[in-house]
């Protein structure tokens, strides 16, 4: 990561602290060290207001670099900043929403006179408006997640179960360049690379907040797959997370097992006219919960209102934001009164589920520009058939 | 899972809060959820001292039972333990090493009046001796493993780098069963599946505190395969997590392109011994620092001081606690005094790291009985040689 960059995104982020009178950052979590450091590193970064940024770091043991500082516990970074001779901060930022508890209150302790504020969510509304060069990973990220998606097809064999072919892909996108590991802000939910669902394993609700569930092989993770051999009429939902380097694309395509019931075609168009619509008013100044609303009447006219992002469980958001995690601002939902911004990058994912069938729909990346949205997921929309 | 199980898992719990004073424990995390509830929720499970647990659930949406309470927010819980007629408590435990800050203070503020303690180490305490249910579970991922990595041989091609080698073994582990989640205790360390190291990669320091490191692909996940190519006189070491069933077994094979330098094999011998050795002291009673001493001195002996665990940046652990996290107690390293236990199940995993070649070495996972340690994965040791 070069330095322009890094400074670019250092700077983002102090301009918010400065409207809430915020001297420094402690910054420590992973994703947002690679925002602000550009990789992981098991260690701090010092973010003041007024002055470079200092790394004070564990491991790996062999970083350089004047203003980075070997440190055993986060303790000695006091009188580091002290024989730097930078000054106490008065009100310090720390990770809030990310920090376990006792160690929010152990780095708090490192600064006894200071207030000591959540900076989650000023971290999260600075990596929610990409940088160009974020935007070009999300761009190189796409390309390989659609030639990966390309080759499934090639994969698929008669008489396979869902996870088969999930391994399969797995397989492809690893191929591809992907790093495997799925982010996701928060403690609570978990994934491996993604899901493919298929008939009444789309509709089985799961307790992960994802747009759909599945049962998943074993209540140690009880979502995706569950063993469903794949069969005549059925369609697959491919839904696996586009890390290729560190950027979350999401993207989800579907296949059918021969023909699918005329239905579920019919509900694949509602989801595509559904992605054209909210695409076409997701301009900057649109507000998040007009998109959600105009999602939810298209799916209702179209008499699949009981079906729309699951049955009996629903998902409540067509969107979300993707970055270094696959779930950042904003979130097309209702409720939602965000309006949208140039550099904002989202999944929309508008999908229907058919009973014995499975999930249709569409799912791709998208960037907000000065013109409006525009797509970071090129690849084949139709339902595609194997076999 | 079985009732018995579970309340048998509770009340290892509770005999733990019993001598803390604490009245209940709120918990909520996943690993916690499926050790006392025995599959992941979204929810609380409500865990008192003297009555049966009650779980609150917000997702998914179809969970039934006498003893289970839909819920949009946590703070619903304090208006039903009223309406069980339930007391209030006044000792009160949450997850504080693993709930982030904010969520800590919220669920905190549910209960005034109740002191709230950290409750962390006394799950994790119970959690490290396993019950024989967990055990069986232990023993099942590492029939599995076993079946995955003797396939290993047919998978290779000459020509190959470290990260195409690495994922035709990742996709036997699926084919096999593995659940591909990797869970690791903690916000640092994160990983996909395991990691594959091969020639002056195996060297390569990283911010995460595994046995070994690797370059990686990316700067957004610096650990495992870099794209090394295999050739010939290289080490491969393979170290995939084994969770078949939510439990993290481990286990570790060096496989060699051709024949190796003598020295490699000499030192693979090495780290047979030091398992030898440290496996037959392992019984009831037998202290960890004890255990990681012997190791360090027959390491030392044969000449590997500065290659044992790494070059540069070494471990300073010859194995870790495993169950449903890769990093529970006990950690066999310096200055840890714990006593093993009948029940403590950990991966124990000398490593040498030989410059231009690669690590080799071994890890097993292992379970400590009233007899000594019992070997839970079982598999060829000696180094394998491909194509």
């Amino acid at each position: 990561m070069l330095q322009p960059e890094l400074k670019l995104r250092r700077d983002k982020i102090r301009s918010l602290m400065a409207l809430q009178g915020i001297d420094a950052a402690l910054i420590t979590c992973n994703a947002n060290l690679i925002y602000t450091y550009g990789c992981v590193v098991s260690g701090y970064l010092y973010l003041p207001l007024h002055s470079p940024a200092l790394l004070f770091f564990k491991r790996p043991n062999n970083i350089k670099g004047e203003h980075s500082f070997p440190i055993r516990k986060p303790e000695q970074i006091v009188d580091i900043l002290k024989e730097q001779g930078l000054p106490t901060p008065a009100k310090l930022m720390l990770e809030g929403d990310e920090l376990p508890f006792t160690e929010y209150v152990r780095l708090s302790g490192l600064f006894p006179d200071a207030e000591i504020v959540n900076g989650t969510p000023i971290i999260r509304q600075a990596r929610s408006i990409k940088t160009d060069v974020e935007i070009e990973m999300f761009l190189r990220a796409g390309i390989a997640h659609a030639k990966a998606y390309e080759q499934i097809p090639a994969v698929y064999r008669p008489g396979m179960t869902d996870i088969e072919f999930s391994i399969e892909i797995e397989r492809l996108m690893r191929l591809q360049g992907n790093l495997g590991i799925f982010r996701v802000f928060g403690r609570s939910m978990e994934i491996f690379m993604g899901s493919v669902l298929s008939g009444d394993n789309a509709a089985y609700p799961s307790p992960y907040d994802f747009a759909l569930g599945g049962q998943g092989l074993d209540p140690a993770l009880p979502g995706g797959a569950n063993g469903t051999p794949l069969k005549e009429g059925q369609a697959v939902m491919v839904d696996l997370g586009g890390n290729f380097n560190g950027y979350m694309g999401d993207m989800s395509r579907v296949f059918s097992i021969g023909k699918l019931p005329e239905e579920a075609y019919a509900a694949h168009q509602t989801c595509l006219e559904i992605q054209d619509k909210v695409s076409s008013m997701a301009c900057p100044g649109a507000v998040c919960e007009d998109l959600y609303q105009a999602a939810v009447d298209i799916a209702g006219k179209a008499g699949f209102a009981d079906r729309f992002m699951g049955i009996g469980q629903q998902a409540k958001f067509i969107g979300h934001g993707i970055g270094l995690e696959i779930n950042e601002a904003p979130v097309i939902a209702p409720r939602i009164k965000q309006e949208l911004e140039p550099g904002m990058v989202f999944a929309l994912e508008p999908k229907i589920v058919i009973p014995q069938v499975g999930a249709v729909g569409i799912e791709n990346s998208w960037v907000i520009t000065n013109e409006g949205a525009e797509k970071l997921t090129i690849c084949e929309e139709q339902i595609i058939e194997l076999g």
